[in-house]
């Protein structure tokens, strides 16, 4: 395994760093888009979350994570060991699982084994990547040179949270929850809307345009690559720092609340920006707690909401014909409007 | 199994959740079709109706749901063991199937048995998701990202009743009857006018456009999301209650009677709409008449036939270069004209 | 095996009910093509046609449906049965074989025996659709769907009468005679001349336009689907005088004569039509010929001729440029200009 | 095998009938191309060749067809015989091989043998139809619907008279001499200039548009489709005289002579033409050679040039676009200044 | 293997031949692309190259080129012989991999070891050209005519620096970390910008156009040409001084300094030029540095930012619509700015 | 094998026959491309050149046809030969290599021997059509016709003297230099720039204009086929003779001396006519020396530089928009301005 530069020593990108916290603290927001140019560390700092991410508990032996505290969504396999009294329980490090461009159909769905088939006769199914995301994170690198085969799988099992495999002669369905990450620049395509609508937050990437930050982004560069070890040393405290906050605010969570009426500004905020769905709010909604449990609130304020709604909702508005200033200003705009 | 949202629960949306129901009542109805925004719950809706539906007798161990009442149609296999007296019969549930974007032909139409192929030499059919959805109900979600060809599948077995399979020196014929439920997103592109007249209603599915019921849509989402075992079990009476309406409805459904005023007012109709072909007509009889059933009438009257009008027709009308109103104004138009 | 929906049972269509019956008695006349509107009862026709015609003679256990009667033109399997003085005659269906749209090469042609290849390393040929359908009919639904490749393949057997397969070192040719049957739509695309010119009779099929007829489409239809055992049976009697009038009508075909004065009508029409080659008046002779025979007439008269035109020449004639007038037009107007 | 409708009971086609008959009698001549209306009989008559040609001698049980009195062309196992002096002649009919549209690759040139790959695990060719063509007549119904891939692979071997396959681990060549025989349908695409030029003669095939011709045909036609059997016994002499004509014009051909003169005016012909290279002087010179040896003339002459020019040349002419007149007009006008 | 031209013996192409002894003293600057006329030697010194390099320390036997002196990233083969103590290490030229055109993905990324597969039913990895060049240089000649799909996997890996496989029921990651070296011809079609972006330097590359020098190269060639061994002994010197010169850079290379003055030089040269992202920026520090230490200097100088610019530079400006000038010229025109 | 029509009766088509007879002599000319007009006898010629090549030395049983004088170019089995002793020589025939359209990229570049892998087990390597052209010609009829992908493989191994092989778990690379012949035919679509300057000369050929030359070429063809045994025996003595000459100027050929003078001019030749690259020069170079050896010329003259410079330079001008005359014309007006 690479050793891979620390988050906390990342450079500016507030906006991206703070997505990535929240999908951290609350998986079921619903994945983040990094968008923008190439080389300002959208892959870097993908990377780096993994690294920062506290640990899950899951059976042991279980080739689909299954949750030990959730025997009702047991797998088949898990069902099986728990009627023989054999469940044992570990806690691993939540998975990030690479998608590489080059990925074959089976191995993202599973496929059926080959290995058994031909040595003993016998169909068995042998998961693929989305199992191995189960309860953790689905990362794409390049997202819009995605297949369109796999995205259109991809869409499924996001859209039902399950996996459901009809190939092979194999008939198999198991749970697939997973945050997706992505990057993608631009200029090599756009992502198709419905691909975009399934990432509940999206940031915007851009090379940092001072000088004095540039050449620090440099020299940090240049030391992690001369020396990646002792630079990783050298931030070790502050990424334990990082870590437990968001344990803590994992914890968190389920006291924070929602007033109406501040789910009534995120509603209206959407009707205003006439984002299709309900996803808008939801994901605002779930973003926002999220927020507060970061930062110690014990309820979701005006603030946290004014503060994620752009992740949250800039990918989600329809063109404008009428409008062409770009999405960051419409959203600002209509944030201007609702909370004055 | 996942959790799935409770039909009862879900807020608005009438013109689908009726479709839905009516086509629980009658199957020969023909199916639904749900376009519309993406978000608003389409997929949700249909997830939800498999939970609600009473439970179907077959033959025990068919693998193409035989209906022991009718053993003249019986398959190869259930004619072989009624031969020697075997036929014990269930009461399963009614099979809703997934057809996965990703699944492939094979797993769609059956195909040669590999495992008995490499195992025995034998060569055996393997059903595909066709005949597992025999006398339910198929469901594909994004039905306008469906490969042509699976299409073309569908088309002809739809059309026919049954599943001819020619391929893989297999030649295998066997009943597929089911209801075709889609849903679709007319953003990312049209279904082929064959396909959409296999639908025997489709509707329209709409963000809704009032704060107080956003508000509650997002309430209930989010209430289910944090715990969905208690969500559903408040609202376990209500689904009780819908799934006897449907069953009551089932059983009253042959004694409706639909009188010649009746039909001759939805010839009428059709006639003036211009739609192709006798199955417009067939639909809105036997949808009005499910309607009816469901309502506890014992005959159908205009009012309806108005009602059903709209997601019975809509899909079927030529795109008229004279006529620029959308389909569903041009229906509620001739309604007006025919029953005044 | 669905119960069918009776011939007899069919509401107006005149022409195309007709022209199965033409195609019925003599199946020398090439094959009927239904065009038309979604919806109008193409297939149901099709496939009714299929309940109603009488037996054959086959060799038993052949499978290439070899005629007894004619041992000169026996296969190499019934020429090395004959050997050995084995050759079992029965009464049999005619086959009226479906090409589904899905159908591999392999199914259609016939490949090789996988299963005795791999049991005993022999390459025997398994024979496919066209060796089923010799001697009886060929089914394509949505003939202007099916694929270039597959259409060339008909092409050149529907031309020779005999299936060339050489593939898979395999290197085998049987007779393959068949009546195509095909149906379509022309909003999917037109079908390919070459693959137009193969059928003898093309019939224009279209929603009946007043309403009592309407009315007892849907009522018909409706009652067919609520029993169909019950429908078949009201309507056996009306199956079985149109069966018998099939088989007189074929005992009597050899004896109808066409005088040289009618077949000089038939060939100045098409000259003045301009219809490609001589399959035009070929067509119209045999169908006239066979419209005799079922018309209980010893000779071929003036009004056969006219009867039968429109169906045998319409899908012949080249776009005329300087000439709007559709096909159908086109061809009265000859037939006025001819016969006066 | 289909009985074959008599080449001598064709009614009308001269030009096609004489140019067949050419081929027949050298078959360096290289090949006919016969391009015209559907349903105009071409592949009748090609058919119809088949079964007049004369025999030839070959060695018994060579796949390749060597010819016994060309020791020096052997094949190797031709060799490999001689050498244990085995070797047996037969006479055997001339083979036509039909070349069929869904051919593929692996039958056309040859492959590895399966069966004895997998039986005994040894690395055998089985030849394919080019072999089985050689010295006789490769059959092309549909030329221009040919596959591309397949064009190339006819245009290499028809060039150099030799079979090379490399594939599969295969390293074979053999002798691939044939007449390639090919009809067509402008309507469907025209044929490669490359693939035009393979043919030796090129023959326009028309309805017939004289009403007694047209009925003469129809009347055959119906009488060989009723009873082929008789129908043949009624022309088989006609069928024997023209076989006998064929082989007395094979012997006579080495005698033939060609003057100075007249290939001089063969020569003046194709400059004045701008026929690209020498390949229309040579067919000229042979055809108009095979011509004379079929009337029973001992030297070329002028009228023999005249008659066969249009079908040697037409097909090798550049379009001029200062001369808008069609192939055969153009002919007609170089012969009439050339022969005065 | 074939004798190769010497490097030394190369005539003029002096930004080419710099390029390449940088990328040769720190394989972290990020490979180098050669663009320009066909013939003008490009290939032949990539190839030249290969044979200067000085020799690397590697873990013997192991397939991965692991560096005995980081057993932190060890691959699992070599963790497991260090388990037994058994690990040996050896000098081995450092690999130069020629990535051919017609390379398959299977061979690029490994793949599936079939001849362990088949003969102990084992899955086991076969290591690709990703792994053979770790710690190397992977070479792609015409790299503008590689297949996307393989474009596509390299830029993955050479963003990670891991090549991470998912395929064939494989699951793997091994670090695979090399310098991309290039050459392509700009009339044969453009790079993608994702790729270009990959290269640390890119140079151009013209025929020369003196006369002298024209005349001294074929000459050399020439000479080569005939006598390839006699040619090698004569530049045997030039050769060995050249690679001393490289190793001693190497060894200097952590000493020499950057001092802030240079680095914020090197930004501003970076932010007026307007080059997306910071690689800009980090390959001009790390590529002066390199020439700094080739040129036995301890710190890096203006000069030597200006002399590697262009280099560094010129194929990551983005095209400037109201600027026209050529990407060298505005980097020559930046430098001015800069450095006055 | 066929008998072959001999190079010394070929009528004409000077420019020709002189660039083979060159190619011959030296082989490091780089090849020859014969572009012309349909029959003009291309293929016939190159065909021929193969019958009059003296023969090479080679170590008896390689399958890389190791030379026997270049031990330390051996291949990996000659060199493991070595060690035992064993290696024996023999003179064989210089290969003529066919490459086929239809060849399969595996018999190209050499696959992994089936038979081998299937019986033993072993992955071993089976040189494809490279490697037995290796030292001899590959010789590609229809050369623009050939897939890209081919093309594409051929560049690189022209281009490295070496076929670098990574497929099928294969990694294996072998000499393989040979000289290209191709022949095309504008008409069928232009070479691309790549594959031209490969190739060292060029030729036109164009269908004789002469009435007499016309004739005579009609004639000896005609003899030939009619008895191509007794023809090549008439030109035996010729042939010989010219094999001789091939023979005595190869061994000439290292004495000739190219002046500086004449290297000058022929550079001067290449700037004016500002041809790409290099190539141009050292292919007038040595093509002018082959000559002059064929001459019984010691150096080389203008007089050679002006006779050999079309074909050498012809192909690789670039298309110049401000002079629109052939590149046959632009070589000549060149040629009189150098040489005066």
């Amino acid at each position: 395994m690479a050793t891979v530069f620390p988050f906390s020593a990342i450079v500016g990108q507030e906006e991206m760093k703070l997505a990535l916290l929240i999908a951290a603290v609350d998986q079921k927001v619903g994945g983040v888009l990094a968008f923008g140019d190439r080389g300002a560390g959208k892959s870097t700092a993908v990377r780096a979350l993994a690294a920062l991410l506290p640990k899950m508990k899951t059976v042991v032996g279980c080739r689909y994570n299954c949750d030990p505290d959730q025997p009702d969504r047991y797998c088949e396999e898990c069902k099986e060991k728990v009627k023989h009294g054999k469940v044992k329980t570990a806690q691993v490090p939540v998975p990030v699982v690479d998608l590489p461009l080059g990925a074959t159909e089976d191995r993202v769905v599973g496929a059926l084994d080959l290995e058994r088939a031909l040595a003993k006769g016998e169909k068995a199914f042998e998961p693929g990547l989305l199992a191995r995301a189960h309860r953790g994170f689905l990362y794409i690198d390049e997202a819009n040179l995605l297949e369109d085969h796999l995205v259109d799988l991809l869409l499924d099992v996001a859209a039902s949270g399950e996996n459901v495999v009809e190939r092979e002669g194999l008939s198999i369905r198991h749970p697939a929850r997973f945050v997706l990450v992505g990057t993608g620049n631009p200029e090599e395509g756009e992502l198709r809307p419905q691909l975009l609508d399934r990432f509940g937050m999206s940031v915007e990437v851009k090379t940092p345009d001072t000088l004095p930050e540039r050449i620090e982004v440099v020299r940090r560069r240049d030391a992690f690559e001369n020396d990646p070890a002792a630079f990783v040393a050298d931030w070790s405290k502050e990424e334990a720092k990082l870590r437990r906050k968001i344990s803590q605010a994992k914890e968190r969570l389920p006291e924070v609340t929602v007033s109406d009426a501040a789910l009534e500004r995120a509603a209206k905020l959407c009707m205003t920006l006439g984002t299709d769905g309900l996803r808008g709010e939801l994901t605002l909604m779930r973003a926002a707690r999220a927020l507060a449990a970061l930062e110690h609130d014990k309820t979701v304020t005006d603030e946290h909401l004014k503060r994620i709604a752009p992740s949250a909702l800039r990918h989600r508005l329809r063109r404008n014909p009428l409008d062409d200033a770009g999405s960051s200003v419409r959203v600002d705009r209509a944030l201007a409007e609702i909370f004055g």
